[in-house]
């Protein structure tokens, strides 16, 4: 099969790269409904995280399992399933804790812009749908499998309760479903910083009452205008840069809450003011598996439509057009279709 | 009346410094029934907060009102009140989220190593007893202004609820008074980090169930030992240095949380490690005006003595030797009688 690897900045091809097979037994192998480009995909495109040799992309995915290996036993060939962009094994004391991404045998799933995908760590891994869905459903399966379930982990982490001000740094697909998020959990205004017309517009769709242009320390300025001088209840961190971070943490009132899931990026915090900030921090990769059933049975009964998010449908082969697109922001997030 | 006045490093005097009077109408003026050194005075003690001028010093205090200003409501003369080391009106938004350290209109309160003390914002900062309390009692009264409230905040920062294995680092009063709150918010099992007998002692007086001697990655390593691989569910930093805090961040497992009150000193924190641990972070200058009628009671009813940190007592005018057997370790932490 083919599938997206990445030489270097700004060098994707989409070649072949060999088909996936059950290598451990608790592997399955999966044929990709659609999969799509992560705005964390553009770090290593970009050179800022350099790769040292050439690197099969993607992470996001959702399709028909064909094969499983002999230890198996929670989805089968047929079935519709979703997964998370870290496999775990869902039975360890941190999958119990509800942190799978922290997995004591978590490993990353890679190459998922294909055609084809091997999940490790089957069982715990991937969510059937008692059904296959409809083909219009993929798109918002798909970001169930990170950035939904990434927006989603941002607006807990961040402690978002009904009737608080919330805002959102960053208007990326994940920060636009963190707006999403925050609406679902209650939040009474929401805050989002953006600076681009089609990011407003959707991130308002969404439940954003709210659009803040202003970035750093300005944009801090204006949330605090926006609350009487207090700060925001939550804020929810979407980016992962130094500038974002402080940001988020200035913008959030004393007792208040930052969720961070932009992966930081040469990000230091000083102790002394995060300390005097009074400001709770909680964050990291995404523990979207704890999210799936729950967020599944959103898409699937029709409240919640985070596929939204795709405004550039692609076929599979044109995938190096996806990046190029996201990379100059013409396009939030590009659905890639086999 | 005379207090203690910080010159330099080493450098502290009790001399004539003039006596307090009511400046603004919020002002009252109190005589205090004991005061005390805190191992936060040593940071200027020892250099390491350099001094711009003579200083006077002490912040935790409790005793009888003698003056109110005409603006004060709710405190008389002849009455027993304690208070925090900030002055805060209590009405802010802050103050009415339970931030009163982060009150719009906080004053450091400064002096308290005297005979009397004039504190800002009487109303929103003192909290009366009933009754005049008995004299034994004072101590642990004492510790409610800043040293008990704080190991209380870092319990609640760090979410310890009932069952949980909550780790504590720094054996100094606070982390004492930390592994005491841990005790009384229902952790079961309770790790202090330290390598002095007497503080062991008292650890365990207070509730500990293990001592860790080793520190830094050793330290980590053992609570890892004790966790099963784990990491602790909660931890209470309360040192202040990076060492400390890296190792609080590195016992805490995944979701787990930090709960930080020693004031940091060249504290950086690298965002991506923090990111990839998953440990929420939560702290600042605790908000002890919010636990003071809570933590009244259970003085008062005799359930807690967090007066036992006190093992040297010496007559106010030898504050001096109070800031040097601290600073020697000699002794945990000193009390003041006027």
């Amino acid at each position: 099969m083919r599938g997206a690897v990445l030489y270097g900045p700004g060098d994707v091809r989409f070649e072949e790269c060999g088909d996936p097979k059950i290598v451990a037994p608790t592997d399955a192998v999966m044929r990709l409904s659609a999969s799509c480009v992560c705005g964390s995909d553009l770090w290593p495109y970009r050179g800022v995280n350099p790769i040292d040799q050439p690197t099969p992309m993607g992470h996001e995915y959702c399709g028909i399992v064909e094969e499983v290996g002999r230890a198996v036993t929670s989805v089968k060939p047929g079935q519709f399933v979703i997964g998370s962009f870290f496999a775990s094994d869902n039975t360890c004391p941190h999958c119990r804790a509800g942190y799978q991404t922290s997995c004591q045998h978590k490993e990353l799933v890679g190459g998922a812009q294909a055609s084809r995908l091997r999940v490790p760590l089957a069982d715990g891994t991937l969510v059937p749908t008692r059904d296959v869905p409809s083909d219009d459903l993929v798109p918002s399966l798909l970001t169930l499998s990170d950035v939904m379930g990434t927006g989603w982990f941002a607006a807990e982490a961040a402690n978002v309760k009904p009737g608080m001000t919330v805002a959102v740094v960053g208007d990326g697909a994940v920060g636009l479903l963190g707006v999403l998020s925050a609406k679902l959990m209650g939040a009474e205004r929401i805050i989002a910083m953006s600076r681009h017309p089609s990011r407003q517009k959707l991130a308002r769709e969404f439940g954003a009452t709210d659009i803040v242009t202003e970035r750093g320390d300005d944009g801090v300025a204006r949330v605090k205008d926006l609350t009487r001088g207090v700060g925001a209840d939550a804020v929810l961190e979407c980016v992962g840069t130094q500038e974002s971070m402080m940001q988020a943490i200035r913008s959030t009132r004393p007792g208040g809450s930052v969720g961070y899931v932009g992966v930081p990026h040469g990000v230091a915090l000083d102790g002394e003011e995060l300390f005097f900030s009074h400001v709770r921090l909680h964050g990291g990769p995404a523990p979207v598996r704890r999210f799936l059933p729950e967020l599944i049975d959103r898409v699937l009964s029709g409240k919640i439509n985070p596929g939204k998010v795709f405004d550039l449908t692609l076929p599979l082969d044109q995938v190096a057009e996806g990046y190029r697109a996201m990379d100059e922001r013409r396009a939030i997030k590009a659905l890639l279709r086999p």
